[in-house]
């Protein structure tokens, strides 16, 4: 089943179900107001939220046109975000683009951080900055959504705990990324909130392209209208067992912690692949896109950051054209207070 | 007033106000079912709260014994966890204990943390290790609550969103700590849950030790029944409302907001203080005596970090030495899955 939060006033939203096409939806409130209630008593709740699905995609319940752009982030807040770092050719290009090491145990321990959740953007929502010299990022990612995860849970008990998949912008600011994290405390100020997908999926939904554990699709992400990234989603270094078990190594998860895959990223022949408009896969930020830039031309990135007026698109299709999950599309503007 | 969460089962809790002398309750819960629920409308919620708890204090409402022990975290899980790290002191000797440099703008440049949230430990819940060998120490600090602060909010606006305030346990891994901050991303693994008082009261219980944004009052730290720490709270390099503007400097807050003053720790004579078995003021965490014992002896420190069966103890006492949040106590055990 497809879920989705909709904007309704109140600070977490109205949950209902969406059509598989996207295209109609149905109140789902009577089940749970919200969706971290249904996550809260998820065993109980999520058999009849299917029910309704079916019904739903049978046209037997009362039904309106679905628009993405009356979509909250389908956890307008939640109590965890988790974003791991699981596709190493991001790690690598990012790293360089800052002048730091690679961790020496990168390919054994995930990279994760802890993120900002009390304050998600909408999937339509503008991403605000006081200063362009922030220098904001896209970062498109694939996340999902656990149900409570015990301390010291296994990769396979991580799995099976899984029950939502959903699209994130995990907006980066480069511009202050360096500073902070030479400070030792992580990225801090430079992750400001991160938007998710109009719509979350259970896993059931993907058919094929999920194993359990990584959703093998391409991401698309597009600039201003152009592709910026169409990086399979599918080749993580830790898969999403790995990184739900990472995250609760030490202590448990609670129900309704999102977990990120970190910024979708191929490698190609080894080598960092290569922009879309050279015919590769291209790039789920302008990071990594600036990176290459640079160490082909031996010198300065040409594409810059983000800037007011920009416009970032992240979608992801299934093997029939068809989106999965909505879009999450922003633009960038100036914040005034 | 002066208000708890009591364990019911429920994830979030029951809301009640507790006795100034913290010794009777009344439900609340037809006001707010749970604090997180009176954050989200506290102009509305917060004067009938007074009421009620004025009503407490005359008597003149149904009232039963509060027992500290029944007591959730007053969230039980929150939206956001940000710690700051205020009392450079605990920054440097902590800094030296692992051998790294101290940040360069330290004293014009808050460090902050984005803490986990999904899953706060109860003020005598035990902290679970599943290793000895992950170093656990306490740290003892200070915390506020926050409603709504928008992106990039003076640290006067800061101050005047501050609704509540608490004690903390931020539970460290020091075992954990060094090999996750060299990843460059946090503290994420060496962070474990979190535990709060049993008690969060509102700016006005504080009387003249709160001044809009500090609170001067010697926390009491104990490990295994006898004093580690007594350092005055008041002594914070940045006070909350500079901590609670840093955090919104890219981003708003919402509310329930848990920001933390880091641990408490004082300087003495430009130095680092001394243990409170030598006079001193002590420390609220493990990691800064034993730097201290190091850099005195020339060689080891003597107190070894946490180990199974310890019980560490937080509180702070009015002038009068009645205690404002009730205490934080909690035992280490192993955790057996």
């Amino acid at each position: 089943m497809k879920l989705a939060t909709l904007k309704n006033g109140a600070r977490d939203g109205k949950l209902v179900v969406v059509s598989r096409d996207l295209t109609r939806f149905t109140d789902a409130s009577f089940l749970a107001q919200t969706l971290q209630a249904a996550l809260d008593d998820w065993q109980r709740i999520a058999p009849h939220l299917a029910t309704l699905a079916e019904s739903l995609e049978t046209g037997s319940v009362p039904s309106s046109r679905f628009h993405e752009h009356d979509a909250h982030s389908p956890l307008p807040r939640a109590y965890q975000w988790a974003d791991g770092s699981a596709y190493l050719n991001h790690v690598e290009l990012v790293r360089k683009s800052r002048g730091s090491e690679m961790p020496a145990n990168v390919e054994t321990d995930p990279l994760m951080y802890q993120g900002g959740s009390d304050a998600f953007l909408a999937p339509r929502d503008p991403i605000l900055l006081a200063d362009e010299a922030w220098g904001a990022d896209v970062e498109g990612e694939v996340a999902v959504i656990v149900d409570d995860v015990p301390m010291g849970a296994t990769a396979k008990q991580a799995r099976g705990a899984i029950r939502l998949v959903m699209l994130v912008n995990d907006v980066s600011l480069r511009g202050l990324a360096a500073a902070e994290l030479a400070k030792g405390f992580g990225f801090f100020q430079s992750k400001p909130s991160s938007a998710f997908s109009p719509v979350a999926v259970t896993p059931d939904e993907l058919g094929d392209a999920w194993d359990g554990a990584k959703l093998a699709l391409p991401l698309h992400v597009d600039l201003n209208g152009k592709p910026l990234g169409r990086a399979n989603a599918g080749e993580m270094h830790f898969d999403f067992g790995q990184l739900v078990a990472h995250a609760a190594r030490t202590r448990p998860l609670a129900a309704g912690t999102v977990v990120g895959s970190g910024t979708v990223s191929n490698k190609l022949d080894g080598g960092h692949g290569k922009p879309v408009s050279a015919g590769g896969a291209g790039y789920s930020c302008l990071a990594e896109l600036r990176m290459v830039e640079a160490l082909e031309s031996g010198g300065k990135a040409k594409t810059p950051l983000l800037r007011f007026g920009d416009t970032v698109r992240i979608e992801m299709k299934d093997a029939g054209g068809h989106s999965i999950f909505g879009a999450i599309e922003q633009t960038v503007e100036k914040y005034e207070r």
